[in-house]
Formats: structure tokens, C-alpha cells, sequence
């Protein structure tokens, strides 16, 4: 039985409280927050759970074997690293940090003291992403063309980061898990329209070492929602509406066959277009699974899918994304 | 009486001398094609009209007035100035030119000449730009925000133009005409997947003096096509979903309003969320008004707003995201 | 404060529990599941709320003054009458009862006893509806030509009713509430094909005085969920999509102007096509309303939109539609 | 080469010559119309076809093999009566007859002639209704539980007809073909809302032997257009949404299983909800397909799918759907 300690206790805690506290192999047996208020309500919800305002409280006490840290991203890094000095494994909200050097900082610490860090990219647990990971390495789709998402709506606002560090890390932490080879460079564009100065409208592009290419488009400014995702492969094509309560793949047997290629303009460019076919998903919450493999990951001493290492992937090209944005676009190597 | 000369009878040529064939005004007299076939369905299509292989017949012609140059862009400068030199108005097919010294040269000349030169920015002419100018110009989005469209399905391979060259000036001539400053940069990144070495897959980002962004997503390599632009104004947000066959504009009356912002924390941003407006709009064909205008230009001396100097803007960009492209990114300053 | 008890404690139960208790104005004082496991789920979830396994022990309780009876249909009229007896308003799950002649029963008692009886037609306090009488009233419709509604899924197989008595209850309250006039007759046809013989695919037509008519397909069989119903009116039409989660109602300029019609053949026939638009409908919990509106008629005296006589309404629409399957659609007169 | 005539060059008369004049195997000789302006039309557009105002020169020409009668459905007797008695083989548009027992006199005439009677219902020719029909006949679907269609939009009004003979025949047609068993009775409900008296708004139900079941809405004053039709089957279920351009077909394996049935309250039910698939339809079009059956048909002395005996049904359940909204629903015995 792993127990659990959870600092912070906003929007998205609860649901790390109630996934933990109710998965099979763990339970919460600590929640802080700074604010009294939310702490109690923390306390209410769970009357066998001990609440406190006081994180180093929560981090030394003997009976937490595990912290999760679901806080702002800037304190992301102390509140772990108390943690991991603590003894503590670690499951850390995403991004995992706001620069790429304390990531490393707390992915040796882990190492050396042999402790686990998980980030929660969450998004890897849907069933969405569960059986397009299974299409990619089952070579359903065959080699990848192009990973090309779009992530917008009317947004919250957030007063410390901006979009690229709000809503990229979902997409990013998918490719990174779908896409085999990594990244080579980062270029990205955007612009704020309010006067903190954050973008609100960015769009970045990640190369890799082949002609594989990824493009990420993140807008708080946009009167529709859309969450959708085109992955392009060499023998299939898919698209994914997270938003379409039904059919949230379409897997196209639609392609372009070379057939032969003496010179340019014999090239000989051919269409492919057959069925579609919409694979079911599962709707297992994601956190509920995330939890699990948490868990499993302590006990069995294994390596999380969504590891410290994959949250410094995630952080390196959102730090790049940022720079390349400042430079305009130049690309930023990776 | 415009009397017109056409040269091009392939996939878009019957659509020009259909319309300016039928449209008050103008009368096509002669078709030139250098394929004898073509020539010839166009000799079958319409008996009355001269049909010929000889480029030079055609635009020496004494009863040529203009001539519509409907090739493929590398051969547009060579026709249009010819066509120039003769004393001949010309309408070309878009992009106006391969490179935008060529395009100087073609205005130089005709400024020269006193002629009118159209490029076919037929885009401008359908019932849904014509109602999104209406609603730019009149106050209705406000201040713009930016401007996003994603143009892309699995493509008809070009063998000598990349995805940018084919897909872009569609999108980048609409926001030339709503947009009413001039850009100040471009920034593009892209992949090629086959071994001809041209983009199939493309990101566009301009830059403009403000805080205006525009984007451009094309994709020959998708298996769904996809026709969206969204415009975000300061008063209203717009979608334009070109393949909504009844509702092709939605007008969100949602939006930011920043009550007040003493520092970064304090900023106040609230949301409006309102009623959604789909404004009627025309299913006039755009060729038809696009040829009348260009009967009204050439017999008023008007300048059309689609005149050569719109289309030598369209060719700056699309060679600087082409030269941006080759820099992974970096901007190019136009 | 009006002080509640309430019946039944499975699907629906748990929600008018938690509305009533929330209320300004009420609170729960008494549930009752005759599954001991039931009620005991209660008790967890709500400590200050006695719960109990006696139907009699909560009605007859002197610190209830108000019964919810979230049951079975077949148990309505029982329990109804019972609290009713007892002197306790109360608020009844729709179909308000299984026969007419009950519904009528308990309206009389009512009466004589000088309580209030509320039907739970939980979609007059949607947002979406109340939007649309809203329309309706305000002639921005004009005269109502029909009602078409369709609301269809591979659903919950009812052990004990068919589709018509499941489903058919929300758009036959919704219809009417929003027609003035009321129905003459009911044609209905339906088929069963599982060996329970209770019809899972329903489709029933109900007549007004004029030429209004409305129409109802319900359907346990179908492979995809659909919840839209079409409203034509003479100076404009609707289309209610409950799925839509941004645009539930679309308000279409159309419609047909008969200008003159001399006989037959010089009918003319003209038609509008213009703006759509999709007003902003609240997103407020339709049961909070609901909730509020039976205080407030409990405590002022007033009589419910979703009172008795529009509960019997519905029963007597749904009896005779059960009567006219029976017939292979013959017309039962209302 | 089989030398068709063909009667009315109105709407649709372009379109059947243009298939039969391009068919390998048929062309049209000669094409009649009343109307001085449509015959001269026809001529233009076909300079070698032969163009008549008079019925009697077109049916009676030696050089006419089969006369297609493309006018208003009251006079389709008449004239294919003619036809027949001259001799000819008859190509009759949709709906065959206005009255069954004139359709039964054709079909006896042709029986007598040995010459060939099609009607023309065309979609059984389109890519969805043949690859719905191979779904049906190779198993997939298992047995149909019901067919329900909807065919709706702001019409075409008609003078003479009302919406049920306008738009009701074509999926009617549809359910004749893709259902084995023969309707036993038709029961339908209907309102006109114009003066001139014929019904604008009508549903038609179509009982056959088992527990098979068929609806059609046709409406001729909705504000948006639907083409949908939902077939359940024991195995599988279909969704055909005729507006879709990519997917018209959705196939989901969802239905209900019913293990144990011993009374009612033990029937357990329960649901599987699998994948979707959404086969390649083909795009040729319809016309092509049917004009080329028609030849075959003539040529080859083989039956057609599309022969006067399915003709005479449709028209068998039109006449019974006509007659039942009069009478209110009442089920009219076929």
C-alpha cells in the first residue's frame, strides 16, 4: 500500500486526491495547501485524510511514502526536490518543470536515491492515446509522415505562463510517447495581445532527424474548441476529435503510393483511398490508470511511460519553443 | 466589348472562358493551348470562338483587347509581358509570378503601358470573403487579433511547386484584402516526404506591425480536407468553415475584455460569451463577379482590388516563407 | 424553508436529493429507498439526512412537508396518494402516473387538500426550452406549423415499460408546454422485437385543432444518439440540437410566403432564406430551476408550469399512443 | 444499340439524355417536349438528336427502340401505354403510376408485348444503396429490426402532388429493394399547411410480417436539409447519411444481446458497442449505372432490379399512405 501525500488542493488536486485514494495499492493519507480554506476542504470531503497548511509537514511525515506535487509550475522544482531529499518518491504535476536545468537537478537526485519521479501527462492514459500508441507500433500506420495538432478555445487566462506553457505540454507529452526518434529543433511563433506580455496565440514546429515533422497549434483567443490531432503515415492516416463524443479515431486507409521516381517529373504520385474505420476507445478515466501505473511502477521498481526523463523532454522543447519565439522563429536546436 | 484571348485550356481555363464568355462585357474571341487536344475541346466546347497552339498568334491578335494567361506560374511573366508589350490588359491566374522581380517588371510595364493587370485571387469574390470584408470594414470584429486558416486534403502532387506555391496564395491573398496593414515578416517551416524534394507539409506564420499574427497550415498529405479560418477580433470572433454548405460563417460574439491591469497579477480579464450569427451569404459564383470586375476596370480605368500590385504581395511572402523554410524557421523581413 | 422527503434513491434520486437540499428555501429532511444498500448510500453521502426503509414513516413524518416521488411509475399514484392523504405537497418523477384516471384521482385530492402537485418535466427548466418559449411567445416563430422531435439510442431496455412510456414523456411535456392549443388525437405505431413485447421502436403523431401537428420517434435500437427536434413556424423555423454542446439552438431565417392562390395551379410559392442565428442559452442546472420554481409555488401559492394538469396531459398522450400501437395507428381521439 | 426517345426535357430530362446519349450500348434519337422553348433547348444542346413537340411522331418513329417518359406523374400512364402499343420498351421516372391499377394494366401490356418496363429509382444505383444492399444480402446487418429514413428541407413545392409522392418515393423504392419480405399495411399521418391542400409534413409507417419495421419523414418546410436513414439489424446497425461527402456509411458493431428470457423480468439484456467502419462508396454516378442496366436489360432479356413490378409496389404504398392520412392513421392493409 503506497501512501500518498498531495500538495495542492485547486482546481486539479481533487482529482489526484479522489484517483489515489480510491485506486487499488495506494491511498492518500495527507493533503496540504496554503490556503486554509482549501485545505479544509480537502478535510471535509475526506474525513480520514489529515489536512495541513504546512508543506514541510507533509513532505517529513513518516507515513507518506509517496508526494504528488500539484502546484503552480515555478515551485514545482523546490517542493519536489524537498521531496525526493526527503526520501519521498514523486509524481509531479505537468509541465514537470519551468526550466530544463532543475529537471535534470531532480532527475539525478532521483537517481541517486533510487526514487521514482513521475510527471502527469495524463493525456497518455486515455484510451485515445492508449490504441493510437498500439496503431504506431503495430505499424498499422507504417512510417510517420507528420504529427500535426491543434489545441484552442476562449481561455483561461493564466497570469504566469503563457499558452505554449499552458496547453503545448498536453501535445507535446503525446508526441513524445508516440514519436520514436527525438526531436532535433524547435521553432515557434506567436504573440500577445494583452499587455502582461504572455502569448496567447503561438504555434510551434518540431523537427526530427528524418523528414518526420510535428506542429503544434495552441490559441486561448479562439471562439471554437478544438482538440483535434492529424497523424500521417506512410500506409494509413489518422484523425483524432477529442471532442467527438463517439468516434474519437478515424483510422483512413488513404495514401499516396511512389510507385517510381526517375527525376522529378516522372515521378509518379498515386492516391490511395479505402474504408474508415473508427476503433473503439476505452473510457476508463485516465488518472485512474495513471494512478495504477504509478503505483506499479514503486512496487515493481519500473520505469514510468511518463518518467522524469519524458517531462525533460517535454520542458527542453517548451524552453526552446519560448527562446525561438523571442528570436521570431529561428530554429532552436535541441 | 472586352474581347479576351485565353491561353491555357486545361483544369481551370474552360472556367475563364466560361465566364468571361458569358458575362456582359466580354466576349472570349480566341483560345490558345499548346496541347492541339485541348485546343481543340475548347474548339468543340464553344464553335465561335477561335481556337490556336500559337502563343504569338493569340496575343498579337488585333482583336484581342486582354488576354488571360491560365499556365503554370513558371511561364506566367514570359506570357503576361508579351501579352503586355502587345498592348494587351492582362488577367493572370495566381500566383502572379514565380518571383517577385518578375512581378515588379510586369507592373513597371503595364504602369507604363497604361494597362490593367488582374491576378485571379478568385477567393476574394466568393460571397463568404465578400461578407468577412464587410464585417472587417465595418467595424463589427474590432481590431484584429489574428488570422488562422489550415488549407489542407490529400493533394493533387504538383511536380514543379511546392505545397506552399499551391495551396498558400489562396489564404495569403484573402488576408492581404482583409487585413489593412502590410506585413513586416515571415516565418515558415515545412517537410518534404517524397523524393522530389517539395513541401507537401507546411506552417506559414506573418508578422505584422502590431500584434497581428496570421498562420497558414497546408497539407497535401491529410485524409481529411479541411477548409477553416478563424479570425479573432477584439469585438468578435469569426469561423469560416468553407465546406459548411449552409453556414459557411459563424460570428461569435465572444471576446477578452481587460477591465484593468495595475501589473502583471492584477490584470482583470474577463469573458464574453453571446449569441452565434451566421450571416446569409452569397452563392453568386465567384469567377462570374470576379470577371465583371475586371470588364469595370479595364472600360472605367478602375484599379481592381485584386489588381497586380495585391498580387506581386502574395509573391513576396510566398518567397520569403520559401527562403524561411530552407532556414528551418528563421524570419525573413519583408 | 420547506422541509422535503424523499422516495427512492437510485438513478434519478441522488440528484433532486442534492438540488432540494442546495436550494435557498429548502432542504432535505428524510429520504427513503426500500433497498436497504440504497438508502444507506444516502445516509453516507448526506449525515444531517434521516433515512429510512418505511415509505410510511416518511410520509407521515410531521417535519416533512413536501414528498418527492422518484419511483417507478407503476408506484406513483400510491405514494402520491398517500402523501397527498398525509397532507404533504409533492413533486412527482415523470410519467406523472401509469393511467389517466389515476392522474385525475390525485389532482381531485390535491385539490380538496389545497397542495401543490409538481411533475418532474425536468427539460421546461433547460435553458434550451426556456429559450424557445421564449421564442414562441414573443411571435418571433409566428403561428406553429408542427413539432418534430427525434430522440433515439441504443438505450437502457426498461423491464417494465416500452419506449413510448421511457422516452416519449420529455418531448411530449416539452410540446406541451410550448403549444397553446391542445391535441385533438393520437396516431402511434411501434414494434417489439424482443420477447418481453414492449415496443422499443415508437414513432406517434400527435393533432392539434388547426393544422398543427407534432411528431415523435423514439427508438431503444439505434446505433448513434440523436436528441434534435425541428419547430416550423410561418415567420421562422428552428432546429434544437440537445448534443451540440455550443449551438443548441439554430434559428433559421427561412420559411415560405404564399402570396396569392387563385386556385391550385397559381399557388405562388416563395421562399426566404436568410441569417441564422443561435442565441446564447443558460447553462444553469435545469433541476436547481426546477427546484426553486416548486418553493417558490409551495410557499406563494402559485400554480406550477409543470403542475398536475400538465402531468395528466402528458399521461393521457401517452395512453392513448400505447392504445393506438395496439391498433396499427388508428386515431385515438383526446 | 438500342435508340431511345425521350419524352420532357424539363429538370431531369437533361440528365436521362445525357446518360443514355454517352451509355455504351444506347443513344438518344430523338427527345420530345410540349413546351416549343425546352425542345429547342435539347436541340441546341445536341445538335444530331431529333427534337419534336408531338408525343404521337416521337412514340410511333421506326427508329425508336424505348421511349423514356421523363413528365408529371399523371400522365406517365398514358404515355407508356402508348409506348407499349407501339412497340416500345418503357423507361418511366419515379413514381411509376398515379394510380396501382394503371400500373397493373402497363405491366400486363408489356407482359403481353414482351417488352421491357423501368422505373426510375435511381439511388439504387448510387454507391451507398449498393454497397447497403451487399451489407444486407451477405449477412452483415443479420436480420433488419427496422428502416427508418428521413428526407427533409424547405421543398420544391409541387402543384399537384403532395410531399409524400415527391419525396417518399425514392426511399421507398430504397426499403423495396433492401427488404425481402412484402409490407402487409401502411399507416400514415400528415398535415398540409397552404391552401392548396396537399400535405407539406407527413410520416408514413410500413409494417411487414414479423416485427420488421419501416418509417419515412418527408417534409417539404424544414429549415435545414437531412438525408439520413437508420437500418438496425440482429448483428449490426447503420447509419446512411446521404449529405456526408466522405463518409456516407457508418456501420457499428453495436446492438443488443438477449440471453435469458424466462418472463419478463428475468430477460436480460444486454448491450455491445464496438468498433465503427465506414466502407469506400463508390462515386460513380447513379444514372450511368442505371442507364447501362437498362441496356443490359433490353439486350439481354434479363429482369430489372428496378422493373415495373417494384414500380407498382412503391406506387401500391403511396396510394395506401394517401389514403390512411386521410383517414388519420388508420392502418391501410396492402
Amino acid at each position: 500500500m503506497i501512501r500518498i501525500g498531495v500538495i495542492g488542493y485547486g482546481y486539479w488536486g481533487p482529482n489526484i486526491v479522489r484517483n489515489f485514494n480510491s485506486a487499488d495499492g495506494s491511498k492518500v493519507v495527507a493533503v496540504c495547501d496554503l490556503s486554509e480554506d482549501k485545505a479544509k476542504r480537502a478535510g471535509k470531503a475526506y474525513r480520514d485524510i489529515r489536512v495541513t497548511t504546512s508543506v514541510d509537514e507533509l513532505i517529513t511525515a513518516p507515513d507518506v511514502d509517496a508526494v504528488a506535487v500539484i502546484t503552480p509550475v515555478f515551485t514545482h522544482f523546490e517542493l519536489a526536490k524537498k521531496a525526493l531529499s526527503a526520501g519521498k518518491h514523486v509524481f509531479v504535476e505537468k509541465p514537470f518543470t519551468y526550466r530544463s536545468d532543475e529537471a535534470k537537478e531532480l532527475l539525478d537526485l532521483a537517481e541517486k536515491k533510487r526514487l521514482k519521479v513521475m510527471v502527469d501527462h495524463t493525456f497518455l492514459f486515455t484510451g485515445a492515446v492508449i490504441k493510437i500508441k498500439q496503431l504506431v507500433n503495430d505499424g498499422t500506420l507504417g512510417d510517420l509522415y507528420y504529427f500535426d495538432s491543434m489545441r484552442v478555445n476562449l481561455g483561461l487566462f493564466q497570469h504566469d505562463v503563457s499558452v505554449i506553457w499552458d496547453l503545448a505540454p498536453h501535445d507535446l507529452s503525446i508526441m513524445d510517447y508516440l514519436v520514436d526518434d527525438k526531436p532535433t529543433g524547435v521553432a515557434a511563433t506567436g504573440e500577445a495581445h494583452f499587455n502582461h506580455g504572455l502569448e496567447d496565440v503561438a504555434y510551434i514546429t518540431v523537427y526530427f532527424p528524418k523528414n518526420v515533422i510535428a506542429h503544434f497549434n495552441v490559441n486561448w483567443l479562439s471562439p471554437v474548441k478544438v482538440r483535434t490531432t492529424l497523424i500521417g503515415g506512410q500506409k494509413k492516416m489518422l484523425v483524432w476529435n477529442d471532442l467527438d463524443p463517439d468516434d474519437k479515431i478515424k483510422v483512413y486507409d488513404k495514401g499516396v503510393d511512389v510507385a517510381n521516381a526517375e527525376g522529378v517529373y516522372n515521378l509518379l504520385v498515386s492516391y490511395r483511398s479505402g474504408d474508415m474505420w473508427a476503433p473503439k476507445v476505452s473510457q476508463t478515466e485516465a488518472l485512474k490508470l495513471e494512478a495504477e501505473h504509478f503505483i506499479d511502477c514503486v512496487t515493481n521498481n519500473k520505469t514510468p511511460i511518463n518518467d522524469g526523463t519524458s517531462g525533460l523532454r517535454v520542458v527542453q522543447i517548451l524552453e526552446a519553443a519560448e527562446k525561438s519565439v523571442k528570436q521570431k522563429g529561428a530554429m532552436i536546436p535541441l
